[in-house]
């Protein structure tokens, strides 16, 4: 049968298969992007000058992975698997690390800070046109978890009567964002439906564009918290 | 006032300073433990050679994490501060890992098992004189979270038939567990306080030899587990 009628514009539903395979990829995305940054922050941990900065990346750390179980609840329930869809994800950081090692504590931080802050933005970019259920579950996992704060309240004072360190994280900061910037090019090249997603349905190349604009901006909204040109 | 009368023997309670001490230097001694296994088990997942061993190991240095607030609750109920009970044991292992660096993916399996489970069971020793409340808190740290399993259904095919690795792991094993041995001991010459809770205020160093000689006990039946001699 078919109908010369154009359906009316409505919220996404799970039965249709396209934007199911969406969020499935997505969630993916989602989860290998918890894991990743649970690993950064417990890795971050370890260099942390006091105890009370390595409790508290630890517990942020553990509060990324804690999104890894509402995740996997949502991706069975519509019938995926969470490793199977994680590992379309696995490789999207290419040489991300080894193009980006920080020399220093500082590095450290202004690189997770710089791309914790990316992953963030470029998550919620694409999950604008979610329907209420998946929607919950995104927005849960996407919350801000108290980082971007963190990294402030550690580095102000410190960037407040050295300038040399800020001239050399700003520089950093920059090469930082590049990387990032391609690896999310790289994501929307290699997951087709997440342009899906941006654009609801629309492969529109110049959305895409646009969106890793919005990306750049609020880099640069980020570093001006701390007082660095991005 | 004075009593000539010997009290009768019961259960400590945490208004005797020094069994409040003794107890406060033990949960510091737990959350240290905690966090420094929240560390091994997220650096090991790293190294795992799939997503799934990434996913078990850093969803179990979560698990371990996670322990740390029933920790502080408690230490903050009798007085005392989280950071300030784990500073005074953030040395204890002193170069213990600079002197166990594993050179592959099966030494730091066995790095992990082998410490972990040491200083689970060094922990349960020095747990045994508690009152109830402490005790409640002291257990659900200290449960079984499934580690020695894993390690043991990842290891025993490999080692059913690589009679060589199982050579080298087993002398790994040996160098590892005498480390940790060092550090247990370090532990209590340092925390005169738990060989007060070891012993129930008979300060008895032949207990504590005896302790030791337990926990190599318990090295041995984990070795053997895998089919490894101590």
């Amino acid at each position: 049968m078919t109908s010369a009628a154009t359906p009316a514009p409505s919220s996404p539903t799970i039965d249709d298969p396209a934007y199911r395979g969406a969020v499935l990829d997505l969630l993916g995305i989602l989860a290998y992007g918890e894991l990743a940054s649970f690993s950064r922050l417990a890795g971050d941990a370890l260099y942390a000058p006091d105890l009370r900065g390595q409790l508290t990346l630890s517990r942020m750390a553990s509060g990324e992975l804690s999104h890894l179980d509402v995740i996997e609840q949502l991706v069975t329930r519509i019938g995926g698997d969470l490793e199977a869809v994680m590992a379309a994800s696995s490789d999207i950081l290419g040489d991300f690390d080894a193009r980006t090692t920080p020399r220093d504590w500082w590095e450290r931080l202004i690189k997770t800070y710089v791309g914790y802050g990316l992953v963030l933005d470029f998550q919620r970019e694409v999950s604008v046109r979610l329907d209420p259920e998946v929607r919950a579950v995104v927005d849960d996992v996407l919350a801000d978890n108290g980082y971007a704060d963190f990294v402030v309240s550690v580095l102000e004072p410190v960037l407040a009567t050295d300038t040399q360190l800020g001239s050399r994280l700003a520089l950093w900061g920059r090469r930082v964002v590049g990387e990032a910037l391609n690896v999310a090019q790289t994501a929307l090249v290699r997951h087709p439906s997440l342009v899906l997603l941006l654009t609801g349905g629309n492969e529109d190349e110049v959305e895409a564009t646009k969106m890793l604009n919005r990306l750049a901006g609020g880099h640069a909204r980020r570093m001006d918290r701390l007082g660095l040109t991005a």
